[in-house]
């Protein structure tokens, strides 16, 4: 697909190059251009929004006049996405150890799209965790609000990455997979959308340096692969999966082998339900985004997935290690590392924290 | 869009009429003869589930081996659904006290699919409430598993209901709309899966006399209008509904005026992003639905939902009043009303209880 530039700028970038963009590169630096002021903070691709009394952000329970956003979300560096509430939380607390994030004494981790009840959201310093629910009409709402938000919020170059499981193809269940490019149910390496009734495709772009700089913080004392490749993204988890064991199917297993080998033999790694829309939406917003998901099964050899519990929820952990290396990385490249870690929190010994709740249970 | 049959039934089927079908009521009936067994349980369009050992619904959280499914849904007649598990778990409440369900002494409800950390589900008696997510893909996997689910527990002609919010074209806020047609993006009565590679459409039809049922119970004492109208299923809330308030808006205002009325002279009078699924599946199925959804605003006067929370809570109790009007009739119909009403409960006296909860809480 050649690439293409949709909105009403393109005028003005058409007269700027006296050319259609040649290439990649030439777009990445336009789209760097209209989505970035001049400090870096996030500028958006549409000029309603800053003419508006307020701007509600009713999927986030955050408005631009209820809330203090800059204050509130200022700091966000990386916008960290998953599927379910639970898991945004466990990544919310697990980074906390991490990074070395203290909260102040007599405070916790709030839910602070509680009252949305459709999205979870938990801030650790710079890492925003939020919950994306299951499939791309559901990561696209929350997209088009966390980008305003990072607008509100006036954060600087934010990165957003999503860390989740999928199906693998030919990999073993428990391998990390970095997503390469993003192809939908056609293969095709962007994302469809319906605008006014117009079909319109946005190129499903990663950034590619950012994941093999991911690629690059696996360690050899992992004891699983972690591996790039391509992805495959679906509107259903039975039929558009070609799983046999859905409320309908209408294949046989030599079909569905069949259409798993030639995925293979194009590349394809893995299969999620939500890769194309958010490469879509964060190349279009100029943000640099990636995702990371862990294998649950290998889909050559079966449907249905078995893995015990325990080890799921290792595997889950897997990609939440990896990018919390690449934060840790990059908050250690700015000395912000050091300066988190510094914080004084309320637990001097681990040891005796613990010593000191069983105390204090056994005395009623 | 001719009706069309793609699963492999279709031969037989053939055969049988010695021509394609030539009307929905041959569909229809094909249909039924194909997903119910003789005593009106139902029958999966997929004959794997029965050969296989196990069958995990794993968003339900819920197994065929692990569950005893038909003694904990065998008596479920009605399943409604909606986007966020607070709404469903506000409706079980709400249907619990409209159909006198009364629980044992010492028991609350519980989320059944709690540790699927995906989708809320609810029982209250022959009420299944269940949350789907947002978007048509979410909907998708909780159809397959409770279209499975109903086969497991050998439910009896289960009739599907969801209850939404939607944005109304040319109706005011808090008008409650019954969908006569769901349509796609392009306008078509279908929603289009993409198996194996392939795109296959399957006619997004709701149950014509449901409605007309659901529109008959609308009393002329509701201080609201209850409609019939087509209904617009998107695949996003901010571009995909021609909203000028998202991240990125690439049409004019009068763009956007000119597609609302172009949807409003289609007949459309609402949008939402579930129905076309909603209806496809059931269908597919041989399951009666139908969807009830509350306009939250009239899109042709803006994008932004105003009203008031309280205002909001009310309006979204509107479908739910209706659902509750025509699960009483049919309960009542069939008898069952009487012997829901008949169990004993806990509560003698709601005034006497009040008083003395507050008691107790004064003795500390």
């Amino acid at each position: 697909m050649p690439p293409t530039i949709t909105d009403k700028h393109a005028h003005d970038f058409k007269v700027h190059c006296r050319t259609q963009p040649q290439d990649d590169d030439e777009i990445d630096a336009y789209v760097h251009r209209i989505t970035r002021y001049s400090d870096g903070t996030v500028k958006l691709r549409n000029s309603n929004i800053e003419l508006m009394d307020q701007d509600i952000l009713y999927h986030l329970a955050l408005g631009s006049e209820s809330h203090d956003l800059q204050e509130m979300f200022g700091e966000v560096k990386f916008v960290c996405m998953g599927g379910t509430p639970k898991r945004m939380e466990n990544f919310a607390h697990f980074i906390m150890d991490e990074i070395g994030y203290k909260l102040p004494a007599g405070t916790q981790l709030q839910d602070i799209s509680a009252y949305s009840y459709r999205y979870s959201m938990y801030k650790v310093g710079p890492v925003l965790c939020v919950s994306h629910g299951m499939g791309t009409p559901s990561v696209s709402i929350l997209m088009h609000e966390m980008i305003k938000l990072m607008y509100h919020a006036k954060c600087m170059d934010p990165i957003f990455i999503r860390i989740g499981t999928c199906g693998g193809i030919g990999v073993e269940g428990g391998t990390v997979i970095i997503t390469e490019d993003a192809l939908d149910g056609q293969l095709r390496n962007s994302h469809e959308f319906t605008i006014l009734g117009e079909t319109v495709h946005r190129p499903a772009k990663l950034d590619k340096k950012l994941a093999r700089e991911l690629k690059s913080l696996a360690s050899s004392d992992d004891p699983y692969d972690t591996i790039i490749g391509k992805t495959l993204c679906t509107n259903d988890f039975y039929e558009g999966q070609g799983r046999l064991d859905g409320a309908f199917c209408e294949f046989s297993e030599s079909d569905k082998m069949a259409y798993l080998e030639k995925l293979r033999d194009h590349g394809v790694v893995n299969i999620e339900m939500e890769s194309t829309i958010f490469a879509a939406l964060t190349h279009h917003a100029g943000i640099k985004a990636a995702v990371v998901c862990v294998a649950l099964l290998n889909r050559l050899n079966g449907d249905q997935v078995n893995a015990p519990k325990e080890v799921m929820h290792e595997w889950q952990q897997r990609p939440q290690i990896l990018v919390s290396r690449y934060i840790r990385k990059v908050l250690a490249q700015h000395g912000q590392l050091k300066s988190l870690f510094g914080h004084q929190g309320s637990i001097k010994s681990p040891r005796r924290f613990k010593l000191v709740q069983q105390e204090s249970q056994a005395h009623e």
